[in-house]
């Protein structure tokens, strides 16, 4: 099949229109990308420093009188550089050991609010989702400690994720599930079937499995309340919807009443597996050092729990004595405006 | 303390001039956030029509005979799209069950080719660490099984963040540590040291970590040789820097003559250990499910080797041939050149 030469040209043609098509794309990219990042270096510049003067004449004025004036303004322009477009120039917060161990260098920063709000919502039905999964399925050891794995070790991901996308998670809430990783995996080295020490590690597995569900449980409980109650703090414009609920420990006032016996039964039951492990190992039966090392977390778990538990409660009352304080003065206020007319 | 009327009215005053502020910056950020993204959607339109043109103009032509001709230019073109800040733009790779399983819907698409190659350049480095450490500390059963899973999980992770950001790794290549993960996982339920046949299970785990540290030694040899061969290509331009080498099998040609035979011996040795844990199941000593399981998936990850290095060979020998092919034309008109001069 003979071709003749002006097709062939024509060919020719095509390809050489093609790389010039592609490099001026490339240009095109490049004076992008060059225009928008500097646009938005001007534009975070100018973020990081209205927001750390909002903070210096917050820590500046906070033992003032007109403090109480001021705090109203204060968050509300705070509100206002955080929950619109404007929170994607906020300073950027380390992503943190853990993200870089197992996704290198990588930036999960969403710059969007609504892919935020996407990542927030994800992380609550994956919760959800996870536990229920936890609660329903607790009888195949091997299945669940892998699964108590993979649920551990995503929530770590995920709430990391979340840290570096502005919520305000409470630390102790990440490292409490560092821990529980640590625990599902030393688990899995866990022989239970055969030797002679059968009978007290059996019952270590129960109780270890027991913790499982109670844990399940009590995580259904709290993810249903905290959802509600950011639903609501979201329509009062309280809370930042990035805002994980804090903790264990945060609930609507009548179902906290509910949570708090319930939270601290479960803290309670944490110390007392974690010491009767510890008896175990130190009566000689199960001297592997998974005993000792789960005791050892499920103690520190406990006590973390128990510490941020009260330092919740402790802030949600001084904060109810605030607003009581403010609104008799308000009272007072609307008394002398009434009395004034 | 008294404070002056003026003093209170100076600190009211500075209340609402942050807060006009905030809503200053918020309406600059918005503003800056759609326009970015419309220039962006225009030129991600672009992008994607010019990509599918190659793409169509390759496949029309690729039984002509002018294709030989054409090849060069459609690859320059490709490889200006590829390689600069138009790489951004190129059509979004989906991010796979695997990245939504652990990560939810962020996104870890890189937008700067500087940073990509940050990422890529990160996971050469954790590959070499990763296997420096699984060669030097195999002897402690229950770390080494724990770290497989981490380094493998890990290694999961950041391929399919590499294949997001645009690098043409292998699938199967993911898929083999998808297998290598799993079967960490299950080594961890293993129970080793005692009953009745603790012989055969010794055995067993003394095979599993062989292939764990052979596996580590070829990979380290296999880093090294990949990265000089992806530096060569790099300067060539034949490569996009964000490659990963093809799997198992590529190297440069003296050194793939040393890799190819320990790449098969290593496949053979993989096959061996999955048949000898199988027929351990068969014989009704380690009747447990991890045992078969890990059995059958050695055997998996091993024929999936052996055929994408088969496949890899093949491809390799192709390419030589038609560069053989180029070359020799190229000396004919070099011949017919000199003649007409």
């Amino acid at each position: 099949m003979g071709e003749s030469p002006g097709e062939s040209q024509s060919i020719g043609d095509e390809g050489s229109m093609l790389v010039e098509q592609a490099k001026e794309l490339q240009e095109a990219a490049a004076s992008l990308v060059t225009r928008t990042s500097s646009e938005e270096d001007a534009l975070r510049r100018r973020v990081a420093l209205l927001d750390s003067h909002i903070n210096s004449v917050r820590s500046r004025l906070r033992s003032s009188k007109d403090f109480d004036k001021l705090e109203d303004e204060l968050m509300r322009a705070r509100y206002i550089l955080s929950e619109g477009d404007a929170a994607a120039f906020l300073p950027n917060r380390s992503h943190g050991r853990f993200l870089k161990m197992f996704l290198g260098p990588i930036n999960v920063r969403a710059n969007r609010k609504d892919v935020q709000l996407k990542v927030k919502e994800e992380y609550n039905n994956f919760r959800g989702h996870g536990f229920g999964m936890d609660v329903y399925l607790p009888y195949q050891f091997n299945f669940t400690r892998a699964w108590l794995l993979y649920l551990y070790s995503g929530l770590a991901l995920r709430e990391n994720i979340l840290r570096v996308n502005g919520s305000d998670i409470r630390p102790w809430w990440i490292k409490h599930h560092y821990c529980a990783m640590a625990m599902a995996l030393i688990s899995l080295t866990w022989e239970i079937e055969r030797g002679p020490d059968c009978s007290q590690k059996q019952r270590g597995v129960q109780l270890f499995l027991k913790w499982a569900i109670m844990q399940g449980v009590v995580m259904l409980l709290q993810n249903r309340y905290q959802r509600q109650r950011l639903y609501t703090r979201i329509a009062l414009g309280k809370a930042r919807r990035m805002d994980v609920v804090w903790g264990e420990t945060a609930g609507v006032a009548g179902q906290l009443l509910l949570l708090c016996p319930i939270l601290f039964v479960l803290q309670g039951f944490e110390a007392y597996v974690g010491v009767l492990l510890l008896k175990t190992a130190v009566a000689g039966f199960g001297s592997d050092w998974q005993v000792i090392t789960c005791g050892v977390l499920l103690i520190v778990m406990a006590v973390g729990n128990f510490a941020n538990t009260v330092q919740t409660l402790v802030t949600k009352s001084r904060v109810k004595a605030k607003i009581k304080r403010g609104k008799s003065r308000q009272e007072l206020n609307q008394a002398y405006d009434d009395k004034g007319s």
